[in-house]
């Protein structure tokens, strides 16, 4: 299947002094594209895996290339894609153009880990959601 | 004893497209000072009356008037007192000027609910808690 | 015409300490709103006002009453309409309820004034934006 | 001289569905560490380096651990340092504990290039900020 993409739009409140996007909001971005992508894909609100199934999936690194700035009006489209699956880790891409096509102006690694809400410790990846990640696979080349 | 007063720095992500203080900041400054005004004056870490004492204090109301912009460099003086106290809520007034001295920025009325946190349901405010907004009270009168 | 309406998702980060939405992010979420209005129904990128048209729309005062709590999982279905048109303000009114239908949970009256980018002093509502404005009044009646 | 360092509390606004410091909250952390810098180091207020200087150090790429979650009630302790300086950008360190002492709970490189705000082109780091940044040059080894 490969990447999955959704569309976020640059808001007002997210450019910062400099007149770009804060370069921490580039990482909420990502976070909407997960949560939609649970929602499109897992067919999982990404809600119910905490409050239902009492799983989470804390970020424990990310690697982030920022090239290109994104400003207020700049549409981005946001992919995700799985890079590794671990025992209870997931290694992610995510790369963001602008609507409606360009080179890549965002290039990222996000881990993140499946933890026991309860108790914060790691837990294995559920089988169906390794399922679901292993369809969204892609490949670690640059581009 | 009067109003209590704390300093806050206008931060670079706070800044919006229009180069101020993006309005909804405005509402996190006046947290920040509500959670240093648990600190010094209630001497209870505000986490602590969520996480121990099981109760919270949303916001149900808020009435605010911009006066002026605040911009990167700026450094706001928070003023906070209380103009009223029911069994269950608090109504209270930040105002905002910018140091040194000067006009109120910000003028604003928040009213906040007193709710235990299992039900989200109204409490009586704990008489503690009662003595330190009692003790914080200012007039009602504009400057 | 009446009312505008888009819907907002609540996000992961938008919660709070006490598991709801953090009140100010409401407020993100007339803006937002705001946004799409000027895209939709304006045929203006709001992002062109200040860029191109050199004006601006700061928030003046706003008056919000929150009812009930929104959480994450749940769908914004944020209305927006005009109350009052003055020559260099709007006096607007923006109401969440949760999708699919349900009470207002959010309750609000927002004013902003055009103001001149350059001086940010005010200036008269522009013709073409006024016409929109006014084909969105709502009544100021309570629900 | 080495590391500077400063405090930053942990808000009520910062925690996310999951009851940790949402992650994205951790680069404003650094940034606002990186804001109290220049005032205190560089004695520079960040905001003239814009509006004065018209310079801007937009970030370019992070890498970022982290190690241990932040909740509410934590106080951080934010250390930075330089770990190199090209002609035209600086690669940092942040490193945050917990006060009043413990094990580094994330660990972040940084990379900002210096560029003319009227072209956003990289240009050579000034050599004022060059000498403070370098008599902060803290040793690249693992903690």
């Amino acid at each position: 299947m490969g990447a999955y993409e959704t569309v976020v739009k640059v808001r007002f409140g997210d450019i910062d002094h400099a007149g770009i996007v804060f370069y921490p909001r580039i990482s909420e971005y990502f976070h909407v594209t997960f949560e939609e992508f649970f929602a499109d894909r897992v067919r999982l609100p990404y809600h119910e895996l905490f409050d239902i199934r009492r799983l989470g999936l804390p970020t424990v690194r990310t690697e982030i290339d920022y090239r290109e700035s994104l400003r207020f009006g700049d549409v981005a489209r946001v992919e995700f894609g799985v890079l590794g699956l671990g025992r209870c880790s997931v290694t992610t891409r995510y790369r963001i153009r602008k609507k409606p096509a360009g080179p890549v102006c965002v290039d990222a690694r996000v881990t993140v880990v499946c933890v026991d809400m309860e108790t914060f410790r790691p837990v294995p990846v559920p089988d169906d959601l390794r399922e679901v990640f292993l369809a969204h696979r892609v490949e670690d080349r640059d581009e």
